[in-house]
């Protein structure tokens, strides 16, 4: 149970501040660096990209938020810092140190993001003449929100609040990141604040389980980037009686709704997109098998161009499941496209193409719904239709 | 060793006839129903997909093949005969018994392969007409590269000659499928036609070899069909000294050279690409690394997207690595694009941008090469550029 706060951010909860200004990394005159706060000591846990290439600040995050504690978060747009070798790595250092002269606090309580282009050096002369500009405030988030956005075309960011045997917690979330997504962790940039009194080892459980049911299972073009993390910290200024595993109900509740709310608004917002598709997959044989189905078929470049084209092509739905390791039993198959069966034990059922090409056409959102019958697995995935406009967007992304 | 054949085709070794007529399964007046077939019984070998929706002809083929004979292919396009439960089973196996009884051989020795739409019923009377109208002949090998054709743009076929101590020997080979292809078998239709003396089990040995290194290298979209098959029939007719494992080398040389002829065609023919992409990745720490990589390079929809607008985004190449599960050592990885080098031990080197982008534009055939410098693993890939084209084809495929 939580309700949602209206126009809530990532500095919802109490005691978080935030700023951001434009330092000059990207070109346009946008904002491009940003401070995430909270006035006390936080724990921390994050999820980081599993990609075998990381980025810097992912390395040296990494390594700040081992110890559960963490204050800051300093983020940049417009360049990722990623494959710069040892510069890299003392540029991220850099960072979290400014950061943390600015704010007071010790720099190994300052994480560092970036994400934009991979490949360019952090121009640290910015980053340094920027950072003391930023002016973290209560009513920052939204400008926090617009600073880690690249080709994202509008802001990620949501609050719930939580009334735990009468003391109330918030949870408020941010995120950006509309290409290279792939379930493979995050693959996206997401900061998580929350006021809640929390233990640190039910604080790092619940954000993994939160992030492999929501950022785990969004696709937008099957890449991974070097710089994807989550990262939620906790101030306890709530005053609640202390989260733990045997009373995190209501937090794992209220944190995987904040997250499933920013992984669908990252599908939707997919480069290119004009469609989120939602694809559901029931009683697969395990959770494992259903979760894989799922994401097969969300992220299959002939389904997203099918349904981009609101064309109720249904085979390369089911040629996605027959290759996606998940077991099929085609005599057992059935297909819904917004709820209508279009395969039935694994024939075609008749249906109205043009009632279905019509119905296609008009939503926003195409549920994709499969039950496998074979047991009890099941999951869902959320992707979004591929078009001419994502090519458009990838195939000058630099030049 | 082995020489080209000019103007060869699946019909190029001696006592193989082919012969395609339109039956009306498409409904453009284009060639739709074709026959492949020996003089004589032949030795066979095939490679199906992997996908767990299998199409009734590959259950069919699977089946026919399993003695390792046969003496005919019968094909049809526009109609894959998939999810189309016991009816397409009947309907295959009626393809089957048609083609035998017009060519007066055994049911079980005539293969059967279909492509095109899933979940569509097979236009029975239209194949019963129409097999008996086909006259296979000698110089019909053209006539059935095009009738298997969907998508496809260009016809893909080779045949090349082999002196084996004096005694000459052919192999000629037809391809077709550029769209739903990816690596995890031959993802489209490939038959393969020789003259060749050979030993049953080294030809199933040989053809999965050959596979493996030429279509389950392709990637044009990342999606597998329930209809991937590959087909190799053996007469004998060339008279050779029996080729087994110890004297298979010039067989195994010539037969990878028409696979990978057909496979490289495939991709340069990807639906909607402009540009061929090959992807070679030298000093992995294996064979199967090399090999993972390579295809997850080649499969990027972000690396393909920036090959298609000449943009030397080489990030992406380094990103879609990281997240292909070879291992990788950033400070040991070098990238070239087009060989010219542009990351040196994990770190970009200066290269000149205008000179790059003007190479690109005015090539058909992107190389991108990898050194892991970690092991001596060696693979190459091949794929195609994404383009605005890809999506139209694809966004109103059945409608």
């Amino acid at each position: 149970m939580f309700d949602l706060i209206p126009s809530g951010s990532v500095t919802s909860a109490s005691g978080f501040l935030a700023g951001a200004v434009h330092a000059g990394i990207k070109d346009k005159d946008e904002l491009d660096l940003a401070i995430l706060c909270s006035e006390v000591p936080c724990k921390a846990a994050g999820v980081f990209t599993n990609s075998q290439i990381k980025s810097a600040p992912v390395i040296l995050s990494q390594k700040h938020i081992a110890k559960g504690r963490a204050q800051a978060v300093v983020v940049n747009s417009g360049c990722a810092n990623a494959c710069m070798g040892g510069q890299g790595l003392a540029d991220a250092l850099g960072m979290a140190n400014l950061a943390a002269a600015k704010l007071g606090i010790y720099p190994e309580e300052a994480l560092v993001a970036s994400t934009g282009i991979i490949g360019v050096p952090l121009p640290m002369d910015k980053i340094r003449a920027g950072i003391p500009k930023i002016k973290p405030t209560k009513g920052g988030g939204h400008d926090f929100c617009r600073a880690i956005m690249t080709t994202d075309t509008r802001p990620k960011e949501m609050a719930v609040q939580v009334d735990l045997k009468g003391t109330k917690f918030t949870i408020g979330g941010v995120a950006k990141g509309i290409g290279m997504i792939h379930p493979s962790m995050a693959t996206m940039l997401c900061f998580i604040a929350t006021d809640a009194v929390v233990s640190a080892y039910f604080l790092r459980v619940a954000l993994q389980k939160a992030v492999d049911r929501s950022f785990n299972m969004v696709s937008i073009d099957g890449d991974t980037s070097p710089n994807d993390c989550a990262f939620l910290l906790a101030n306890g200024l709530a005053g609640n009686e202390p989260i733990d595993f045997d009373s995190g109900g209501d937090f794992q509740e209220a944190l995987n709704a904040v997250c499933t709310h920013l992984a669908k608004s990252m599908a939707r917002d997919g480069e290119g997109a004009t469609k989120l598709i939602e694809v559901i997959v029931e009683r697969a044989e395990d959770q494992a098998g259903a979760r894989q189905a799922a994401r097969t078929i969300a992220s299959s470049p002939l389904v997203k161009a099918a349904i981009h084209g609101n064309d109720p092509n249904w085979g390369r739905i089911v040629a996605a499941l027959g290759r996606s390791g998940a077991r099929v039993r085609e005599d057992r198959l059935d297909v819904y496209l917004n709820d209508v069966c279009v395969v039935k034990q694994g024939c075609p059922t008749p249906f109205s193409k043009g009632e279905m090409i019509s119905a296609l056409s008009n939503s926003d959102n195409v549920l994709i719904r499969l039950c496998l019958h074979l047991g009890d697995g099941q999951a869902t995935a959320w992707g979004c239709d591929l078009s001419e406009e994502y090519v458009r967007i990838n195939s000058g992304y630099t030049t």
